[in-house]
C-alpha cells in the first residue's frame, strides 16, 4: 500500500491516485440490513450507535479485502432524511450523535490499515421536496461541520441524482479546503432533470470537485458506459478531474433511466443479480482501462467483491495483495485442494472467466420492466412527510401500481 | 424466547424441540469465505483462532437473528482435513487449538443470548479413504474430547454423504451422554453408496440419535422432498426422533444426486441461486408443516435468512420477534417509509410472495448440468494426499473434464 | 426405399420394420391448423373433404422428406367426435366422407412415393364419458370398416391416455387380420389410471399389437424416457413387438404427468417450444440406439422434422436419401453458399451440434408450472356435450383456474 | 375485401391504401425451405419451376388467411444471385424462367381471390461487390422486364442494406409507370452505409416512391422502432408515401444493427424464436396506430401469422374476415370446443394476451450475442465468386469465428 502504518504521513487521496489506483470500499447499507442493523426503506445509519461493533468489523473486512478507503457511514444521515415518513431515528439518536459516531469508528480502523477516511454526504428529501439551496446546503453543513471537527482526509458527495443538488452540495464541500470527490447515481441516461451523464461530469468538474464519477443504481457495465460518457466530455471540456466509479454488485442490463429502484426486486428479490467475484474483476479491469482509478462498490458489494477489485488490480498497485487474499487464490486456484477431483478441475481461470452462471430459477424470466412512473423533485407525491404513511396510502399506491402496469 | 437470561437454567434442546420450534443458525463457511476469512478449497475455520472477532461477530448475527443455537464453528475441523491437501492449517494452528478457541467464541455468544451450544463434527478423508472404523471414531473423538471439556449443551454429526460413517459418528457421540442430532448431506435420492433417504433416517435414528435430518448440498425445497422421505420412513418403523433440516441457501432444482458440488458454479459463481427472504420464509413454512421442529441454513445462508425463518414462525416461537427484526418490518412493509411512491406501493404481503425474480443475466441460462464422475469412497483419485496437487495434476483433471462433457 | 414404385409388390410394414428403420409422416393436426384447415379447440380432419388439395400437398411434403407412412388424416375422426361440443363438422360432412377423403388422399399420394398407408384410430369422448366396451368399440368399427374397404395397409390406434380403451381398440383392429400399431399418448409416468408405461407396453403388446410405442404430448426426450420403461418391461415380459415413437415437436421438460396440454401455454404459444432441425436428428439417434425402428413424429412436426430424421438414419436405411435433401445439405454445409462470410463459418456439424438457441425473450420463463385439476374419464366435468360451451360457463372454469393457481 | 372477385376491376394498391388497409403475404423463402423446396444458403426459388405445385398451395395459404397481395416468387431471383457461390440454378433453370413460373403462379392465385401481384426485386451480388450503377440496374432490368410483360399490379424493391442501391432499384422500377414500393432490411440503426433509417425513409420517398418501409432482419417491434424514425423523418422533411412493414416473425430484441443473420442462431436454430398469433397481433396493431398501412410479414411468417394480422385489422377492413378465420376463432374462442375443462378455461382474450410463453429449454439462455465482423459492400471477403466454397475456406472461418468471440 502506498502508506506507512508508523512514522511517515499517510498520502492523502489526490497523491494516491496521481501515483496509481485507490480501492474504495463497499456497500454499507445494504450489507447492514442484511447481517441485521439498518431498516431498509429509511435505509438511514443509526447502527453507528446502535451497534457500532458491527459497524466495525464491516470496515475491518473492507480494508482486510483491500479498500484504501473507510467511508463514515453517514449516507441517508442528514436530520431531514433520519425524520422523513415515520422513521423517528433523529429522535432516538440526532444526527450528529450519528454521524460522530460514524467518523469515530471509520477513523478507528483505518489508523489500523493506514487507510483514508471520507467523510460522505448524500442528497436530501430538502431538495426533493424544493425548499432551494440555502436550506438544502444547510442540511449538508450539519454533516460536514462533523467531519472537520474530526478532521477527515478528504470528502464525497455520492449519490445525488440531481445534477444541481451536487454542485451545491461541491460547493459546501469546497469550503473546507479539503479534496473533494462528487459521485451521481446515475447511468449513461443523464440525470434526472434531463442532464446528459456528460454535462452533469463537466459541471461536477467546474463546480471544484477534484474526484468525479458515478455511484450505485446501475450494474458495473452500466456504469461504464455511463462513466465513458463522462470522460468524453471532460476530455472535451479539457478538464482533467480524477474519475471514480463505485457501482451496485447487482446486474441490472433491464433498468431504465432511473436505475434499480424502479426494478420490481427492489430491494427484497434482487438476489439473483448478486455480481460474482469474477464479474467484478472484469469490471475492476474495465474501469482501469477506461482510465478510472478510484474503483470501489455501492450497493450489494459485500467484502469478496473488494477484494476482487484488489486481486484484479494487484499489479498496478506495486504487487499489492490485501489481507484477505491469504484467504484466496487466484481465479480459483484454491479448488486445487478440494477432496473431490471434479472441483479440483475447476482450479482454473479460463474456467471461472467463461462460465455463464446459470440463475437456478427455470421459473423465472432473466428480465424485469421496470415501473414507470416518471416523477421527480417537486412533485407533491414526493413531499416530505413526517408521518408514517397509512395503510389507506399503500392501497391507494398499490391501485396505482396496478393501473400504470403496461 | 425458552430461555431465561439470567437466573433459571436454560432449557435443553430435546426440551425446547418439545415445546415449540428450535431455529438454527446459518452458514458459516460460506459467510467468512465472503468476508475473507476461510479459504475455499480446503474450508477449514481457522478463522476462530486467527480472527476470532470475526467469527464472533457472525455468531452474534445469527443469535440477533433469533437463532436459538451457537454451532461451534468446527466444521472439517479433524485433523485429517486440516492437513488434507496442501493445507498446512494443521501444522500451523493445531486442530485442538482451534476447536478449543470455536468453543470459546461459541459459549460467549449463546450466554449473551440464552442460547444452547452445539458441538459439531462432519466427514472426514479418513472414511473416503477406506482407513476403516477405527481410524475414522480416533479422528471423531478427537474434536469430541473438546466438546465434552467445554461442556457444550448437545453434539452434531452434520455433512456425512454415507450413513455408514455416520452411524459411527453417533456411535461415538452417544458415549458423551449428551443430546445427538445427526444430519446427512444427501437428497432425496439418498446416500453415496446406494442407501435411500429413509432408509438413512431409519439408521440414524436406530443409531441412537435423538434429532434425524438433512442439512446442506441441496436447496431448502429439494432438501424438504428428502426429508418427506425421511418422515415416512421414520413413521413406517414407528420411529420418532425430531426432525431437524440445514439446506443451501442455493437454488438447485438443476442438481444430481450429489447436490451442488457438481454444478459448474460450485463454488465461486452461485450468486444468481442465492435465495431470498421471501424463499426461505416458504421454505420454513413447509418444514414446520411437514413436522419439523429444528430448522435453520447451511451454506448460503446469512444472518438476515435465518431471521426470515425466525420471523415465518414467530407464532409458533409464542410470539418472540428477534432483535434483528427491529430493523425489519414484515413483507415489506418498512418500504412505506420510502421516499419514491412506486416503491411505497410494494409494501404488501401479496407483492413479494408472488413475484418472480428476474436474473439479470439474459446471456445465462436458467439451469446446468451438473459435472458427473460418479466416484466415491475408495476410489484412487479421492485418497488423502498432503501434498498440494500439482499443475501437472490439474491440466490432466481439466482434460478429463472436457471428454467427460456430454 | 423398401419399396419398388412400379412392378414389384410394395414391402409391408413388419417387413420393413424386420430390415430396417420405417420413418413415420409428421403432424397433420397442427400443421393444418397454422395452415388455416383444421380448428384448433375440436381438432377434427374436415379438410379432407373441404381442401383435399392442401391435405395432399401435405402428405405429398412428408414423403418428400422420407416418410415411408401416409397416415390417413382420420385423428378424431369418430362420428361422437365430430359431434363433440357443438363442433357440427358430423352434420356437415358425416365421418364415413371425411374418413373416406382422408383414405384417397392418403393412397393417392402413397402410390406416388411407395409409401404404405395407415388407417388411424385414436381415443373417443364416448370412452371418456364411460359408455362401455361395446360403444366404444362401435366407435373404432365406423372408421375401420372404410380402411379395409380402403386396403390400407397398415391399422394404427394412437393417441390413448387409457390402456383399457387401446387395448379395446386393439382387439377390434386385430379383427381385420392387417398388422396393428398402438401408441399411447403418455409419458413416463403412465397413463390417467395409474398403469405405469411399462405395463401399458406389456398389455398393448398381449392384446396383439405388431407394434407398440408412444405418441404425441411429450417432448422427444422425455417420449424416449418412456419408452427405455416400455422396451424394459417388454423384454422382461419376453415380449417382442416393433418398437414405434412419435413424439411433439415441442420441447416439454416441465409438463407434468398428462403432457403439454396442461403447460399453460397449450396450443397457442407453444412456438418457443419448437423443436430444431438438430433436436430432431439427436431424438433419431437416441431413439435408433434404443432399438426403436419406427420413428415419426406427431404435433408440431412438420416436413423438415421429418427430413431430419431421414437424414440421420441415412446409413441405416442403405444410405437412402428423401429428394427433400437435393435442397438441404448436412449440418448446415448449406452455408458455405451464403454471401456473408460470417454465416459460411457455421457450416460445421460441430457448431449446429453444440449451439444452446437463446429464446429471444428475456421478460419470459424457460419453464412453466402444467395446470393440474387433476380429473379423467367419467368425470362429470368431462361428460360428452353437443352444445357449445356457454359464456357463462367459460367465466366459471376462469374462476375455477384463478382457484386452482398454486 | 376491396375487390370484386367477377366484374368490377380490381382495385389497384394506392388505392386500397388510400381506402384502408393491405395486407401483405408471408414468407416464402423460408416457409418453403421448411417444407423441403428452397435450399438455405442460397435461398433461391428455383421452386417456381420445379415444384410450383407447391408454391401455389402456400400463395393460396396466404390468400386464405387475409393477404391481398401475392408477391411473386423471385426473392433474390437476380441472373447474379441464381449463379453465386456454387449455386448452379441459373444454369440448370435460367432466371427468365424461374421469374415467368413466378408470375404465372401469383397471378393464378391472386385472381382465385381478386388480389394484386406484386413483381419483387431485391439487393444484388453485383452491387456488393462494387460493380456500379450500371451493372446493377441492368440485373434489375432483367427481371423488370418479366413482371411487366406480365403486368404485374405493382412493384416491391425489398431486402436492401444499402439505400444507395434501393434508389438505384426504385429508378428502374418508376420507369415501369406502376406504382412503387421500396423496403429497406435495416432496423432503428440504419443502413449499412452509417445512414440513418429516417434519412433512408426520405431518400426512398425522394426517389419516387409511393410506399416506403421496412422488411426482414428484425423482429416485429424492433421493425416498428425503426418505422417510428422512418415516419418522423418523412414528416418533417413534408413527404408522405405509405408506410409499410414486414417484419420477421422471430424474436430478435439481442440482434446488432444487421439484424437477425448475426445471431448464432441464424438461420437453423431460430424456432425458439418464432412469434405466436398474439404476438402478431399485438404487432398489427401497434403498426397500425403507428399510421402503417400496408403490413404483412416476411421470414417466419406462416399462414396463420397473416390470418393474425387480418383478424387483428378486422374492423379497420370493413369488418372483413378472411376464410380461413372459419377455422379459428378469436382470441382462442376455439378452445370452448375442447374435450379437457381446464383447456376450455383458456378461451378467454385476457388469458392469452397477458400469457408470458415459456421457451421450454433451461439449459438455454435467453439471448445471444450477436457475430461482429462489420464488413459490408465491396470488401474483400465479400466479392462475388461462383465457385462453391472449399472446406479449406471453411476451416479458415472457423478459426476467424473463434478469434473473434468476445
Ligand atoms: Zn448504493
Ligand atoms: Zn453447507
Ligand atoms: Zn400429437
Ligand atoms: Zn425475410
Amino acid at each position: 500500500k502506498m502508506s506507512e502504518a508508523n512514522g511517515a504521513p499517510k498520502k492523502g487521496v489526490l497523491e494516491r491516485l496521481k501515483e496509481g489506483v485507490v480501492v474504495g470500499d463497499g456497500g454499507f447499507v445494504f450489507a447492514l440490513e442484511k447481517r441485521g442493523y439498518v431498516k431498509a426503506g429509511p435505509w438511514t445509519p443509526e447502527a453507528t450507535v446502535e451497534h457500532p461493533e458491527a459497524v466495525r468489523q464491516l470496515h475491518r473486512e473492507f480494508v482486510r479485502a483491500g479498500a484504501d478507503v473507510c467511508q463514515t457511514f453517514t449516507f441517508y444521515a442528514s436530520d431531514d432524511k433520519l425524520e422523513n415518513r415515520g422513521n423517528y431515528a433523529n429522535k432516538t439518536h440526532t444526527g450528529s450523535k450519528i454521524n460522530q459516531a460514524a467518523c469515530d469508528i471509520a477513523k478507528e480502523v483505518a489508523d489500523e490499515g493506514g487507510c483514508l477516511v471520507a467523510g460522505g454526504i448524500s442528497q436530501t428529501p430538502t431538495y426533493l421536496s424544493g425548499k432551494g439551496k440555502e436550506a438544502v446546503q444547510a442540511e449538508f453543513r450539519k454533516q460536514i461541520k462533523i467531519f472537520v471537527a474530526n478532521d477527515v482526509d478528504f470528502l464525497l458527495a455520492e449519490y445525488y441524482e440531481h445534477v444541481e443538488e451536487v454542485e451545491w452540495a461541491i460547493e459546501v464541500l469546497k469550503e473546507t479546503g479539503k479534496p473533494v470527490a462528487a459521485n451521481m447515481c446515475i447511468g449513461p441516461e443523464g440525470d434526472m432533470h434531463g442532464v446528459s451523464a456528460g454535462e452533469c461530469a463537466v459541471r461536477m468538474a467546474r463546480a471544484g470537485a477534484d474526484i468525479v464519477g458515478i455511484n450505485c443504481h446501475f450494474d458495473p457495465f452500466v456504469c461504464l458506459e455511463g462513466m465513458r460518457k463522462m470522460k468524453a466530455a471532460l476530455d472535451k471540456a479539457d478538464l482533467h478531474p480524477y474519475l471514480m466509479v463505485q457501482p451496485l454488485a447487482y446486474m441490472t442490463p433491464d433498468a431504465s433511466k432511473q436505475g434499480f429502484i424502479d426494478l420490481p426486486e427492489f430491494p427484497f428479490a434482487l438476489e439473483p443479480r448478486v455480481c460474482s467475484r469474477w464479474e467484478i474483476q472484469k469490471f475492476a479491469r474495465e474501469a482501469y482501462e477506461l482510465g478510472i482509478r478510484y474503483i470501489g462498490g455501492c450497493c450489494g458489494f459485500e467484502p469478496y467483491h473488494i477484494r476482487a477489485v484488489s486481486e484484479e488490480l494487484s499489479k498496478e498497485r506495486g504487487g499489492f495483495m490485501p489481507e484477505g487474499s491469504q484467504k484466496h487464490d487466484q481465479w480459483g486456484l484454491g479448488l486445487r485442494l478440494h477432496t473431490k477431483p471434479w472441483v479440483r478441475a475447476r482450479a482454473r481461470r479460463e474456467y471461472w472467466e467463461n462460465l455463464k452462471p446459470a440463475s437456478g430459477r427455470p421459473f423465472c424470466p432473466s428480465c424485469s420492466k421496470p415501473d414507470n412512473w416518471g416523477v421527480t423533485a417537486g412533485d407533491d407525491m414526493l413531499k416530505q412527510k413526517t408521518e408514517a404513511t397509512t395503510e389507506e396510502e399503500i392501497k391507494q399506491l398499490a391501485a396505482k401500481m396496478r393501473d400504470t402496469v403496461s
